[in-house]
Parts: C-alpha cells; sequence; structure tokens
C-alpha cells in the first residue's frame, strides 16, 4: 500500500491520530514523508536507563543536530507531551534493534521487546522545516528530483557525554542566494527542527571533499549560480549511537517516523 | 575637531540631542559614523513638492535600498517622529546642494535656501544594523580596514516612479559562512534599515564585475573562506536622484547623516 491509497482510504488528508492508528494496526510500515501533512515527526532513540544520561546531555550539548522534542519517563512507553495516545511500542511504522552497536532486527512493534529500564527519546526532524520552506514558495532540489536529501559526515565534531561522540552530520540543499536568505530567516523560526543553517558554501572548509558523493541519502544536482545550504542533521545522533556500541537499542528505521499530534507551526518561535 | 574632541567634552557618550546641538551650532560638520552611538541615523533627501509624490512612490516600491523613516509635511522643517527638536535647514553636518542635478554647494546650513514647497525623506542607513552586528561579536571588515562600505551600481534595476529609476546600489561586507547566517538573522531584524541581504556570493549574478573596484567606497579584503554579502544601499536613491535631475535638491553630503532621537534596538521587529 501506498500513500496514495491511504488517502484514497478517505479523500481526505490524514490526521496524525489517524496516520498513527494505521501504523499501529500494521497497515503502513514505509517511510512517513507526506503522510499526515502538517504534523511534526520525529527520530526516535530508545535506550537503556544506565546510558539514558549521557544521551541526554549529548543532546543537551549538541542541540542544533539533536533538538530533543520529548524524552519519556524510564519504563513509559506513552510520550503525552507528543500525544495522548501514543504507544512507541507500535506507533513508529519500522524499527531498527541494534545490540552491541549491530543492527539485528527490523521490526513493526517492539512491544515483546521492551523493558522497564527502557528510556525514549524523540529528537526534531528536518520535514518540518521543508514544509515551512516549501510553504515560502521555495523548491527543495531532493523532493523535485524524487531522491533522499544527501547527507555528510563533516570535520566537526560534536561535544561528548560519556560515550557519545562522532562527527555531526549535515544535510544540504542547494539554492540561488535569494533563497539562501529566505531559507536562513524560515529556518531560524524553527530551532526545534535543527533551526538555521549551520553552513554554506565550499563544503571543504567543513570537511565535505565531494559533494557527488554523500555518506547517506542521494546526490542532487547543484548548478552553477546556487549556493549548497547545510543543516545539522538527526542522522548525528545515529553516528553516535554507532561509534557508542550500547547493548541495546532501538531507532526508528531511516525515513520512517513518529508522528505527533505537533503540528509544525506549532514550533515556530516568531 | 574630531570625535574624540567632542567625548571629550563631557567625558560620557553625546545623546541624539546634545549631538545635534553641537551640530547645529557648527562645531561637528564632517561624517556622524560613531556620534551618538546607539541612536538611528538617517539620509536626507530634500525635493520640492512637484517631484515629492513620485520620489515617495520610488521608495515605497523599492522598500530594500529606501526604506522610509519619516517625511515632512510640505514646508516644514520639523521632522516630529525622529525628534521633537529637529530642525532640517541646520541639523546635518554638512548638506550637498543640487540644481538641475549638478552639484553647486556643500554647506552647513540651509535655512536661506528653504522653500516653502519642499519635502524631506528621511531614509534607514546601515550605521544600525552594523550596530547590531558588531554587538552580535561580528567583524565588519570596512570598519576594522578603517575604510568606506564598498559598494557597487548593480544590473538589478528599481522599479521606476515618475522620473526616478536606475540600478540598484549595494553595500558589501564579507563574512565567514557561519557568521553570514548570524548576519542574515540580525540584519532582518531591520527592515527599517535595508533589513536582510538582497544577495551573497557570485558578485557576477548581480552585474559586478570586480570586488576591487567598487563604485562609491573602498575596496577592502576578501580572504579565501569568506563569503561576499551584499545588501540594498541608501546610496541608490541618490543614484536616482542623479538621474532625475531635479531642477532643486538636497541631500546630506556623504556620512553626514542625520541623527534621530530614535534608538536603533526601537527599529528591531523582533
Amino acid at each position: 500500500m501506498n500513500i496514495l491509497d491511504l488517502s484514497a482510504a478517505d479523500a481526505t488528508p490524514l490526521s496524525a491520530q489517524q496516520a498513527r492508528a494505521r501504523i499501529r494496526r500494521g497497515e503502513w510500515t514505509a517511510h512517513t514523508s507526506g503522510l499526515a501533512d502538517g504534523y511534526v515527526q520525529g527520530n526516535v532513540v530508545i535506550l537503556p536507563e544506565a546510558l539514558a544520561n549521557d544521551f541526554l546531555r549529548f543532546c543537551q550539548r549538541n542541540p542544533k543536530p539533536c533538538p530533543l522534542l520529548a524524552v519519556s519517563e524510564p519504563g513509559q512507553a506513552k510520550l503525552p507531551a507528543l500525544g495522548e495516545d501514543i504507544d512507541i511500542c507500535t506507533d513508529v511504522p519500522r524499527y531498527r534493534v541494534w545490540r552491541d552497536g549491530e543492527l539485528t532486527d527490523e521490526p513493526t512493534d517492539i512491544s515483546t521487546l521492551w523493558r522497564k529500564d527502557l528510556v525514549t527519546f524523540v529528537i526534531g526532524c528536518s520535514f518540518s522545516f521543508e514544509e515551512a520552506l516549501m510553504q515560502a514558495g521555495l523548491r527543495i532540489r531532493h523532493i523535485d528530483q524524487g531522491r533522499n536529501v544527501p547527507m555528510y559526515r563533516t570535520s566537526v565534531a560534536t561535544e561528548s557525554a560519556g560515550p557519545f561522540r562522532g562527527p555531526m552530520v549535515v544535510s544540504m540543499r542547494p539554492f540561488k542566494a535569494a533563497d539562501v536568505i529566505r531559507a536562513v530567516q524560515i529556518t531560524s523560526r524553527f530551532p526545534n527542527v535543527h533551526g538555521a543553517p549551520v553552513h554554506m558554501g565550499d563544503p571543504l572548509l567543513i570537511g565535505i571533499a565531494d559533494l557527488a558523493k554523500p555518506d547517506y541519502g542521494d546526490a542532487v544536482d547543484l548548478q552553477a549560480d546556487e549556493i549548497p545550504v547545510f543543516w545539522a542533521c538527526g542522522v548525528t545522533p545515529q553516528a553516535a549511537l554507532a561509534q557508542a556500541r550500547p547493548e541495546f537499542c532501538v531507532t526508528h528505521a531511516p525515513g520512517a517516523m513518529l508522528i505527533t499530534d505537533l503540528l509544525n507551526h506549532q514550533l515556530a518561535i516568531f
């Protein structure tokens, strides 16, 4: 089933609750881009309490790549700040289960894996600011080209906390100069979903040797009159997790995010 | 007498009223950069009423180069919106008098030239946003180098009104990428003093062939890791005046601005 099938089922856009209900029933197990338009989606990291405090400090020290939308109580699968009915064991379309740093499974439900010491982190994602950019009339290259956003490991180190460390990962979107200015203005309004860019122009200055060879996602075309603009990316905490190799950890599968009841517009700070 | 002498006279920074009083007494006839710190300074254009409506529409159509702070009543030398005691005939350190488009005089007082049909326009200037940039810790190259800001005629046409037309003139300040992002954020808060940049990066895209050869002001050094950032400039209306060649017109002399009672901080929109 694809998004169009889901939308056709009731002929109106899905609310966050409707989308989550279908995901919970196992009717949607793929990426969530474009699903429940207008609602905030989040990256998910689930860790044992023993590591959770280190990870919380890691996020606090690196707010641009790791903007925290919510942190659960230990052992609680609920996230009331993001939606009354959310059950983190069932409401993500597809999970990744990691043991000692190795990917061991990609289930659509983690109820049987739940433990009383697990803490859930939900981290803002770029879908929210991309919606704001498009509503302002800007074209986003990877969306126009039907690709994943290109992402790059940089030479910029994150601030470490406990075992969590590693490079900042950035996503790149090219724009003409006038749209770069608009993009800075618009994304500055959304600090909870990565906020303003962290770099623009020469990629070598942040250790990116070749824009045509992203470390994650797909390369996109760049025109001569365009400036590549780089935002801190939610893959940064995943790179830090890969480095820390926790004994147990669950994340969302790439692109299959948690859909929250928050509206993107609610995140704007002015 | 220089600025230091003026400041030494009372050992505290001058208020706008104090600075204007000294200018009015003829004790200060030079540029006003750094004088009455914190107060908004403005470009001045004084035109006969017959042309004033065209010029007003020119400013309305080109708000980035021509952000209007105030327009006087015809024949009134007062500008109460900018300061209770302002007398536009005496309160600018040095004027330029133009007849049929030719510079004919540079007096320090225009009381004897005043006419009942004259309308005064005060247009925001970049001193205000430069103060905000420096307060945020950014270094401004031309200030560090003790030069005038470099300004360039562009291939971007203004929207014409009556006889007023011509190219947009821009000023340029180079920054590293992270400071470019900060500069967009900071100057976006000040739409009444040119606001956000209009371009960044490749100067050729707006018709500037050589940054080392500004049309006005002085060239500044540009490092390999810096991006040139361009703001709409208050010289734009002067270029439009030069093109229109009004029978009579008075402007401030370059850099010798009207000091108002408005605080730069008051202009911030958020």
